[in-house]
């Protein structure tokens, strides 16, 4: 059972967090026949976090879960604090295939998407 | 003479306004025939700010500008901050056109550049 885990940042802002909700949602509707569940976390301050939503997926019955970081930069959060946080879940799950993808920022699709929203 | 000005948030980590100054690079080649110009700027922290590269651009003959957010939520600093700051150079400027695009979050593309990352 495969699956995809939207991971940003988290924000005081409830309405931010809502947009990554609505995104998930979009996500998960164009996903359908690839993935059989799509959900998000919050690396801090919002709910759910990463561990908690990833084991949540393997409740489920998710065999594998696919991590995605919706974050432009490649920084520390990115590099560091979410591979930390897939650790230990990891680590609870061995039978569970679980990986980081690139983060949005280093899609190579990006400057194309630049340019639509450009209007041309 | 067209041209686009990415707006990043600006960021007290160099790599940081690096990775927006090589998206810019690359978003100015993909733009060959459609922007003259396309440059980058920060809404704080970093250099140059939003003002003084729309001036910029401007003095290098542009007659259209293009502001383009380089943000995922539509914030504050996207509803507020960034007209904000156009609006000065806007007011010092009227013979040009001056417009700001929707922010990269609310991209009709962006799930399908998600699935893409995720390997499907």
């Amino acid at each position: 059972m495969k699956t995809l885990l939207l991971v940003a940042h988290g924000s005081r802002r409830a309405a931010s967090n809502e947009e990554v909700q609505i995104i998930t949602r979009r996500l998960a509707v164009q996903a359908i026949g690839r993935y059989d569940l799509v959900d998000c976390a919050f690396l801090e301050i919002a709910s759910p976090l990463i561990p908690e939503a990833i084991q949540d997926l393997i409740d489920r019955g998710a065999t594998q879960v696919v991590v995605l970081p919706y974050f432009l930069s490649a920084g520390r959060h990115v590099a560091e604090d979410i591979p930390k946080e897939v650790e230990g879940v990891k680590q609870a799950n061995p039978g569970v295939d679980i990986r980081i993808v690139p983060h949005l920022g280093s899609a190579e699709g990006m400057t194309g998407l630049l340019l639509g929203l450009a209007g041309d």
